[in-house]
């Protein structure tokens, strides 16, 4: 490129709006595109009309939030959806019949054939195929292949196990709340002493849960993430199953998943093994995945080097590590990661997405 | 028998020791002594000098702590241990010598070729073997064996893989307090409203942990469970690796596990998965397990019918539920259980022992 075309590529501003702005993962998508210096001319923020009228900044300046309407589209670009399914489904078509390129974090289209399912540290190449719309995968999927796609490039994973410990901002703001508000009353019943602990009581056990997720969080684990499916698995069980295999282009790649919900607020935990095709050493897996991209490995043991989700949580790498040898199998990796949902499991990858599109003149 | 020999049987009854008893562990076994009626005719308290001189209760009248010492275990019948590894090593074999049986809680002699090492739902015919030392597993072996017990007598189990979501009070009642105290610590400094959520500032994350769990606990999971081994496995991981071949007589069965810290107070759970040598149907599994000794079917998925920690935290049962087909293997089955580690992982399990020995005549 000339200098002269170079420069005016980097003049080029794009506008950008972002659906469901006032969300757990929205709000983070504007901090994203703030932190990455995303080329944005003009942003719109667009949500249901309870949130309309609300002011966000953005770099500082106040940006009223619009409500969304067919015609929010008009002159976008760049459309980053974050509103649940159904308003994608209803809306995306819209911005796409006005010019937009949507990246979509809701499950509307990511199993459809037509709509490209993208991780960009895994399968950059699939956006070519768009036609307006790029689905952002599920947050434990993202997660958990960016660690993978190294390994599996190298040894080639046959066969996937995985364990989550999934936060509550997976389930959105009002969750984040459920456990704030749950740990709350649980302790505010309860004075404690270091001394003279016994379970006799269990003062930690409230009735009932007092929120949208379908058990009491506080000092709990819930094995449900989504709703429960036929086969017994639930949704986002089977979403791990259904999108590693389209984003690996592995469609008959064997994986079994158990999503659960554990009292975190941010970033997302999984406890995974492979089988691979061929042997791969735990120093090979390391040595590997210190040189991914999107990956930190933490891996350093006795030192309590390991991934947690505190630490992981406002970050845009992967956290690998607990790598070790898996011998019950045949070629067998246990590893551990932990990932922050909001950030590189939805908004962050969103972006990279945008900034792909924008790379590749949308 | 006779009448009058029956009459004398009933009346026999038993000087025990609790060894411990001031710990999360020994106030459980005191517990559990009463609720299940075991004869006890005397009961001698014992404890670190630290605690000695404490007043506790059993069956509402008032026992004096004794401090620990080999001539403590004069006269004492069954003793109970749950005091930590060294102090089974150093006091066990006095009790033996001064004519107790001893129940072991620690992992002091449990992988000791010599003792034999029980689940009464699992391998009650173990005990047979005993030379004055009976050793109580891991509690997240207990939990587990429990459930995959009649499964492996079904279809004999090849493989196992679990992931782990244990409580707090499996370190003990100083890591109770370490999760109450940090809950606190966070929710002190944060005032909320169900509006305007954001993961901004992350105000759930502590400098450090601030107590024996190696890092911060509320809020957070922490994937280890006691120290680190040369093969980057913690230490609880190959216990439920070993003490399940061991008490399962499958010295090659292939295992592999993650054990992880959950901020919980009570209970274990665990993502389990298994690999038969015959095919289990799920309704045949759901079957075996409903009629299963020591296991409760919470299995009914829509409905909010599985095992949670909460639910599990007071009672002897395993609770089993998520019982579904994994077809990412050949013969694959997936489950996910919650035990109570202090009673069924711990205290119950040793009584339960104890009254095998008092059947058999000791």
């Amino acid at each position: 490129m000339a200098k002269s075309a170079r420069r005016r590529a980097a003049r080029k501003t794009y506008t950008v709006a972002v659906v469901g702005a006032t969300g757990a993962v929205g709000t983070e998508m504007i901090r994203v595109l703030e932190e990455r210096k995303f080329p944005v001319g003009k942003i719109v923020l667009l949500a249901s009309a309870r949130s309309a009228g609300k002011s966000l900044r953005f770099h500082g300046k106040p940006v009223t939030v619009q409500q969304l309407r067919p015609e929010s589209f008009e002159g976008v670009d760049v459309a980053l959806f974050s509103a649940g399914a159904s308003r994608s489904l209803e809306f995306a078509p819209e911005a796409v019949k006005r010019g937009a390129v949507v990246v979509d974090n809701s499950s509307a289209y990511r199993m459809d054939p037509a709509v490209p399912l993208v991780v960009p540290e895994v399968n950059p190449h699939a956006i070519a195929q768009h036609r307006g719309i790029i689905a952002n995968p599920n947050c434990s999927t993202i997660v958990m292949l960016v660690a993978l796609k190294p390994l599996h490039d190298a040894a080639r994973i046959r066969r996937i196990v995985v364990a989550t410990y999934q936060s509550v901002s997976g389930a959105g703001a009002k969750a984040m709340y459920q456990l704030w508000d749950e740990s709350r009353k649980v302790l505010g019943r309860w004075k404690s002493t270091a001394k003279g602990w016994s379970a006799a009581g269990q003062p930690w056990k409230l009735a009932k849960g007092v929120g949208p997720l379908p058990k009491q969080i506080a000092f709990n684990v819930i094995p449900q993430v989504d709703v429960f499916l036929d086969n017994r698995y639930t949704k986002e069980e089977m979403k791990m199953v259904h999108e590693t295999r389209k984003i690996l282009e592995e469609p008959a790649m064997a994986v079994t998943a158990t999503c659960v919900r554990v009292p975190v607020f941010l970033a997302h935990s999984e406890a995974v093994w492979i089988e691979t095709e061929r042997p791969l050493l735990v120093a090979d897996a390391r040595r590997l995945l210190k040189y991914a991209p999107g990956v930190k490995l933490v891996d350093e043991e006795a030192q309590g080097g390991y991934p947690i989700p505190v630490d992981a949580g406002g970050q845009d790498a992967v956290f690998v590590g607990r790598i070790r040898s898996d011998d019950s199998t045949k070629n067998g990796l246990a590893l551990w990661v932990s990932g922050d949902n909001l950030r590189k499991g939805a908004a962050t990858n969103a972006v990279q997405i945008a900034e792909l599109l924008v790379k590749g003149g949308r």
